[in-house]
């Protein structure tokens, strides 16, 4: 049994684990007018599938963001987990070629778009080459 | 440069080497309506964009199986990389995590039909436990 | 028997009902290109669908608003109907809690960008706390 | 501080009521493969969201019939909101209503597989003319 | 100015023209539950937009058959529309074409299955080699 | 056999040839980050699938205008592929019919924001009233 508020603390960890301070942003963000949307995010999205054992996160972030991209609607939250794929220890050519995957599945338009994506992306975050 | 023929080599050799004789098959299928798009398959989806080196193939194949879970619109495609996925030494239960972590991008319904799909193939693949 | 001058008068009637201004501001954005399109807009959408009995209005943007957020294609239709939803009666919290629910079957990259959407046409629409 | 066997017994009870005997039925088919995405269904989607109050559960099922018929890709889950939608007070022109108005929104072949779904649906049901 | 009969016998004219006796059957199998979408099918779907000028009937068509491959959401739909192109003189060949190039907008398997769809629809329509 | 040369070459003059100078702008962008995705633009959708016999380039950019605005997930795409429309011979009528077909299959929202798109390419490109 896992009472609400483990599962609140857990998933803010787990959120500034990937996102650092980006993830608390988001949460800040949504008291104004759906407070209870940033209590989901934290607790069932990062407190409890982020969190989940029989995944590494970095094949948690692959599969993120090999479907943000193949969907195509949803380019905030693309840009977001194409920077916690780094964090969590994909190179940028790993991300690349998960998107360039994407060409296969969803299509260039989709696999463009992740690329431009990926480009803003990496031109914010210095880290490797 | 690359010559057609090496491509279309490669590619078959990577598709046999992932679906097993059902690769064959689908290039089979499709000689009888349009046999460049088996060709196509060959050549540019295994030939080119798997044979790529800078991901390896399990991370691919979480990758595909992510898309098109959330994608929701390939049946049978997404039976068929969930077989591949096993074949690359994913295990059962990294792809039900896979799949149910689409539930955050993608919302449940699409993970349920993913989770329906993944029990049909497993059910077909006794290896492992 | 319904003739088209009245498919048409009704529409756009009902389409000033549930849009004011910007109604009419929408079928003129079309007469440079796409006349015919506003015509569409009023007599089909508007005159046919939206003046139809067996669902009340407020019911009939409840299922526009879970619509256009789940499918995250239409940002700028998305904005108009949150602000027709307030027209026609629904509260903010009404439409926010629509949103939310869109978490469940589009995932919550879906439903965040719909709280965004809200969030904007809310900042606009000071009626109501 | 709510604990998760209470968000779990609630949504159960929830989902019992919406689903009579196919909620529990759903749950337990996920026990071979995935016993924790039936415990997400109920304490996420039926525990959390459903028991919100700020909207009734008549609006939220029009909301989901709504979506489900746009999107298209989730036929089991549209047909079984569309019973569920029978459940909570929806009558059966309501719920033609809402499919049709997604002709508006996501095109007529939405909203004609929509219309098919809820025949099957309504020919299971016999309550109501 | 245009009244609703003539509207409705010219969509049935072109429904009939385009589908055969397979027109008169889809508004007929709408009757029991929708009358009036058969009637939104005629006057809007054949009776306004298909009778337009501006565009052949054959690119019409094509520009229908290419987006129900890429949505994959329709199988139905695409059915009846292959049929429908081969009707106003699109060849079999020139239907496979728009679907191949498909493959690039929305990637391998919407190809893949709207092929599948053509093999299933000219095996009933023996006209042409 | 083709070698990948004679690929390269002629999807690059294809390229040209829709797109004028912004062909090769789209494949020196994608120098920095993802060069073997301008490679594949070139090769496999230019030098394959645009250069197949079988289908007209017009009635090719006919069915990629159609999709791309029935999938509403591309708008930079959509926007190239209009006025590689106006290029190969299509004329600004003609693409606001394919657009406007779009109502019928994927909803007012995509054929609004087809148009728009329209709109804006049209005002780039004076050629024609």
């Amino acid at each position: 049994m896992v009472n609400e508020n483990i599962r609140y603390e857990r998933g803010v960890a787990k959120l500034t684990e990937i996102y650092g301070e980006k993830g608390q942003q988001l949460l800040d963000s949504l008291q104004d007018i759906a407070p209870d949307m940033a209590r989901y995010v934290a607790e069932f999205a990062f407190g409890d599938i982020h969190c989940r054992p029989g995944l590494d996160l970095k094949s948690r972030e692959i599969a993120t963001v090999a479907a943000l991209t193949a969907m195509g609607t949803a380019g905030p939250q693309l840009r977001s987990h194409i920077r916690a794929a780094l964090v969590v220890g994909c190179t940028k050519q790993e991300i690349v070629e998960v998107i360039m995957q994407m060409t296969l599945y969803a299509g260039f338009p989709a696999a463009l778009n992740g690329i431009q994506a990926a480009r803003e992306v990496f031109s914010e975050v210095p880290q490797e080459k």
